[in-house]
């Protein structure tokens, strides 16, 4: 079977590399030498475009930085939407958008081509081993046809509901991982400025009704110990949180919580840079209150 | 040791109960039939005033409904305050605010009374098996005189700062979880409004990065089961995340998430009214949304 | 010269009257009846089709409720986009917003028709008497051709910048109107609430720095009077708030004011009904709070 | 007629000199040689303590920072209180808060003392031509007794309610300006950001529903020729915004823009700092969104 991989990124990669040992794999990657380098080192065959890589394939997997890229790929010439074979599967890693990847699936769909929106979650480590949560979206056949390839590099995959569900779900885990950050920063920050330890804070709270998988493992790990490894840029995560801020607005669901947190991260985001990692936020609520957490013993 | 114990709720019974087996114990409640009633079970004194009550006690633990009750039980010829002995202490487990202890203690202290706020949580059932956790503010020597008698019903106990640090912790973590249930019921409503299984977004966001006590427990436990059990009243959720906010103000502490939240649960306590329990604010989102978390399978 | 008008509405059929008195005019309307009607009152020719309707004509007006119906007049055997001549012109008069107008106004120059974003601000009583403001945006040649028909019925013809920037200016007109009810709604019923002479208040405000139209016209007009005519909905203000809120993210603006004001605006919208008047949103926060404005003397 | 005058500060002095030419006037100010500059030159005695300027006044005026600093000088056997003769009058033009004032009063009416808050409108140039707007709170015998002595600087004197009144009146009004500042701002700068011109859209709005006092003259005469004068202090205006956000709250009037808008202020306040105009908000989002409104022309 002949599959194809467009997006060669620092999570896209190691996902092409379980394929490649077990399909016939064409790869395509933005920078040329990347997909050649990949492609001498698996095995695979360096695509000189996206309509030669998927030109005969079976299934194609896309996994760039936000669902434009992936409609962008479609067009022209060169684009995968002429190149398709009718019966072929798009399935889309992207952390992308609901509303864009409606539009894809129709524009495949008046081609016979199939779509299902397949982000991930588990991070570069978790797509190395092959362990990672695959999230997704779209009608049970094309499910069907993407599940053994995705079971290459994915763990627990979950069929979420109709096209943009996969994306959608991710969007709002993010969103909750962005409200938890934002949220504990501020009451932390409140408690150091107070003179309380906030050392001391965050154990009570994680032994009671407010604690989270932030304040139980992202604050102790790399705000007290002031660590901040760069594992997951908010660049990115603030991206995620807008895609579930304009979904839930796009269904008519009032979000007055989500909205503003969007707004606050994009500030974040603005005043951190593009490579400041998620957790990082906090440093945005330290600095405006002119205190650090966990300085107060 | 002559100990006294004002207000008799449902969770100060069962605390005071711990007490009346070790103590000479003294009792007094607004209502004052519980009080004779308490005493008559467990063998301690129904005291006819709060002076009475505290007059020659070493130490005098308060749980009330807020601080304002706790600073109106000094006033007075019948009050506290002028009845407590010079070298007592005063123990306040009420869910109270930073800014009125600080007053009290003040106050207090000019009697040469000393002062901890130590509010607990773990609720009834943790207050009947002796299990709940408290957090403490105050100087170490008053703190010193609360332990051995906050062991009689706390498991974890635990100093967080001066006086109202105990206050403050509490409603930092109050207000997180008002912001977790708030913030969760958005994004599940535009999920399901959407045409998402909710259910299984659940699990998903469980087994990520955007997972926490309310979406591992509250949720699966309560909502996606509509059991909406009632253990712990909205309307003291949003009295503490107030609490919070005005914590977060007073300090000069930018907090505008935790602000808006508190706007937000305020309002859906007045929709939901005075008995309705904490995780019912989905509701008010479901309302809004016209739909219900958890129908599409 | 040969016009086209699309869309009789209230609004709508005014302006196309202005128009039918000066040019050679083929109205078209969803309801055919109105354009059956409006013809014959007018002199002017009723069309089959938004296609019959534009075909041969110098310029086409437009004035629907979104910019999604002008989009979908554009589509099929009967859509305006195969009809047009190349060098006509479509002005768009809806109250739409940017990003769709560039999306039209690019799919109009690809078959050679400039395109004028142009939303008017002056009610009906404007319309009837011809002298509406009208806020456009297209590059200078297509204005050219669409000033001297937007004459026929505007008094103040302004030229805002590109395409989309019409739509623009009246937006962000619109959430500040918005903001300004909000605001204002929230600050008198606080002050009615804590027995506060809100029409003296009222007074006071518009002879300080606080003022604005919402404060001097607005407000003792409609709500000290409890008159609430019923002028413009709330469903048109919440839509425009909400194209305002969409157009800041989509330029990367921070606006949290703006995306706030919005999700509120929609709220109120959802309690008040698709009927309700504009300034009515004052009713809800007077719900939210159990008071009437203009009750205390 | 014997009057004090307690505090001669930018707003304070002028006031103070048309009570001078009036009445037998003793003044006080916290650094004493402002005050005996001002005796000096008016023929008014200066006092050495706040108790020494109120003995035997009929009535005082305190104009100070906030309420704070009232309180305080009622305080200890130099204070106000112990001062007073019974059926004195105590006129605060300080821009106070409500709740403080109600304190205030109280203490002052267990001596036999009145009380009127009333903060002023009208800037320095309204004190020194005596023509200020005055909003004030109290019973009607106290309103009678203030109003003689507010006439000496005051045009336009309202009696808006009970005790805090006026206090409640002028902190709404600065309440409604900030957040007109604040949302013009968001609304310009997302305008300049997409082309448009600023200065066209401002004109546009100025013919239009969404116009306000901020936008028809402080925006073209400070913003759009960054001019940006120093009249009135952003510090003040956020000290006033908080004390309408904080009333807001006490009568528990949901109030989520005001909240928000506050908290928006507090941090522009950060960023420019303590000298910086009101008006020179707009800077902040400019910084934010990478722009400067008015350059698009």
């Amino acid at each position: 079977m002949k599959v194809a991989f467009l997006g060669l990124g620092a999570i896209g990669a190691p996902m092409a590399r379980h394929l490649a040992s077990r399909y016939t794999l064409s790869v395509w990657n933005r920078t040329a030498e990347r997909a050649v380098e990949f492609a001498r080192a698996t095995g695979s065959r360096a695509a000189a475009s996206p309509a030669d890589a998927v030109r005969g394939a079976t299934l194609a997997v896309t996994c760039l930085p936000t669902s434009r890229e992936v409609e962008q790929l479609l067009e022209g010439p060169e684009g995968m939407l002429a190149a398709f074979d009718a019966g072929a599967t798009l399935v889309d890693c992207t952390s992308g958008d609901p509303a864009t990847s409606r539009r894809i699936a129709e524009r495949l769909a008046a081609r016979g081509v199939g779509f299902v929106d397949a982000p991930v979650s588990g991070g570069v480590s978790g797509a190395v081993k092959g362990i990672l949560t695959i999230m997704c979206g779209g009608d049970e056949s094309a499910m069907q046809r993407a599940r053994p390839v995705l079971e290459a590099f994915g763990e627990k995959i979950v069929h979420c509901g109709p096209v943009g569900a996969g994306h959608a779900v991710k969007a709002v885990n993010q969103a909750l991982l962005g409200i938890h950050i934002w949220s504990l920063s501020e009451g932390l920050v409140a408690l150091e400025k107070a003179g309380v330890s906030t050392a001391t804070a965050l154990d009570v709270i994680n032994a009671s009704s407010g604690r989270s998988n932030t304040s139980m493992n992202l604050f102790p790990e790399r705000v007290m110990t002031r660590a901040f490894p760069r594992t997951f840029r908010l660049a990115l995560m603030d991206k995620d949180v807008r895609i579930a801020a304009d979904f839930a607005r796009e269904h008519g669901v009032p979000s007055p919580l989500l909205q503003l947190a969007s707004e606050l991260l994009r500030e974040a985001r603005r005043e951190l840079g593009e490579e400041a990692d998620h957790v990082e936020t906090v440093k945005v609520l330290e600095a405006w209150a002119g205190v650090q957490v966990g300085q107060k013993a």
